[in-house]
């Protein structure tokens, strides 16, 4: 076991792979390969070195089949090597294997320094956990090792108990929420239609949120761009739906209700709610992530929190201030 | 290419493995891998099949290279094989292949005969594209191929196109809400605080159908179980998250409110929208698995939909009823 961090490369890098001299032969590396077979775990590619052990290049096992008994193994080997370095996070070898159609990643240190391979067989666990990890996270579910794939062996009380916490969470969420609307009683009582669009408020701010993070946290894991490009694209986004939403908001409620104020108010929140979401689902995506906490956090019943409260303030306080200016 | 299912093991399956008789020599499998290996793609295993093509064990390339060469193939093959059948849906073959911690899942007939082998590349692709579908289904997302995965080059206005269609569902989602909260308008000005209450009611119903369906997908996916025993166990724990919820909700209400009937109606609410939501999140995660349908479906916007209205109703018709009753 080496020390590098739990979900690095390193920590998930083995050293029982087929390696060779770029000076070897074929003939050679089978003789090697036959000879440390029983220390070999995993069988895709042969790891091409230098005196250094740095790594020079890599070829397919099926190269030690077809070629040449007399061919070096520098004349046969692809120099373009796709590597990682050993604390690259796991989920980023996951994906490097799959964009680049690789059974196994190998990994190096920065002088080039080859320190071993991480096989298929761990990068299938990896995306797997990743997985894992994030379905739970995000539907506001504590944690433990895989025990939600044999939920039919695990008392009920233990399961409660993976669930409530967030729960519970979530239960002073809403009494803030509430907090917030009785502060708004007068408002209210104004024009008590107001309340029937509480749901649609939420509704619509925390699905926005929720689409912002998902594909903010899967662009975040797997590729780099400039973060004011991308605010720049979320923004144009939000312009887009919340047009597209506050226009048929205003239809329809000017149809239904017949009242002019309560038709702006409700598509002017919606307006504000979804530019809202937008940037603090990319905020906080964008924090969890600086803080090398897992962003899938986010997504979930914090995240949600938040933008319903939020939303619930912007919401009355457009109503107030609409109400306030016509009444 | 063959005819089976675009999702199946038998579709993701190639015959470009290595396969030999069950009464080759070592030696002889040797020479026919050399002599084949241009049209093999993926080298883990060395498949024995009889006479009749079927699949009568397994072994490793490392045996290949550590064992003797007049030693049979029989003699060394493992006969406990890991399979399965071409019908059998892609995300079952990545599960089993992580389950056994082998890198490829051969297919077989049911009459035992070898239809090829699902390759760690495949499985790997699999998984992320299983992942990448959850994710963007359950928020809200129409799906395209992998487009999530490169935002920064996609314009806004596709972007755009892709994120609306569940939000105008939503939106007709939360119109119906309103419908429902002003044709209980006489009770909510009898207790205008009711309307402060509903984030509350919406977040926890959400919450626990999330929970419910998240953790219910991921066993349909993975395991083999009685439904009775599951809805059991599921009733068990909403009881549990029940009573804890609306226990903690009573406390802190008639403190904060000093009102009895409201304190009652809410945690009776709680209670009732809690069994409500999970039993509706495993109906809707069952109609659509029964249907052959993602399940991921319902946990997103559909099922949000669905909750909220549904707890809406709820939470009215126990206000009206105990307000009816008391005053």
């Amino acid at each position: 076991m080496n020390n590098y961090p739990k979900e690095s490369a390193g920590k998930k890098a083995t050293l029982n792979v087929p390696t060779c001299h770029s000076k070897d032969s074929i003939k050679e590396v089978r003789t090697k390969i036959i000879e440390n077979s029983n220390n070999i775990e995993t069988f895709n590619y042969v790891y091409v070195l230098n005196d250094e052990k740095k790594l020079k290049g890599v070829f397919s096992i099926k190269k030690l089949f077809s070629k040449k008994d007399n061919l070096l193994a520098e004349e046969i080997m692809d120099k373009n090597i796709v590597f990682v370095h050993p604390y690259t996070d796991q989920e980023k070898v996951a994906v490097l294997a799959i964009k680049n159609n690789i059974k196994a990643v190998p990994v190096i240190k920065k002088d080039g320094t080859f320190l071993g391979v991480v096989p298929s067989d761990k990068i299938l666990d990896i995306l797997h956990q990743e997985h894992t990890e994030d379905i739970l996270l995000s539907a506001g579910i504590y944690k433990k090792d895989h025990f939600s794939e044999k939920m039919i062996d695990t008392p009920a009380k233990t399961l409660a108990k993976i669930r409530l916490p967030w729960l519970i969470i979530g239960l002073f969420g809403g009494i803030a929420a509430a907090q917030i609307i009785t502060y708004f009683e007068s408002t209210l009582s104004e024009k008590i239609i107001l309340a029937s669009f509480i749901p649609l408020i939420l509704y619509i701010s925390n699905a926005v949120a929720i689409q912002t993070q998902t594909l903010y946290i899967r662009n975040l894991a797997i590729n780099s761009f400039a973060q004011k490009d991308y605010l720049l694209k979320e923004l144009k986004i939000s312009v887009i739906i919340g047009i597209v939403l506050s226009l048929i908001l205003f239809l329809i409620s000017i149809i239904a209700y017949k009242d002019f104020i309560i038709a702006t108010i409700i598509s002017v929140s919606i307006l504000l709610t979804i530019a809202t979401a937008i940037l603090m689902a990319m905020a906080i995506t964008w924090g969890l992530f600086k803080m090398k906490l897992d962003p899938a956090l986010g997504s979930g019943p914090f995240g949600t929190i938040i933008a319903d409260i939020t939303s619930l303030l912007i919401y009355f306080f457009v109503a107030s201030t609409f109400l306030s200016y016509y009444i």
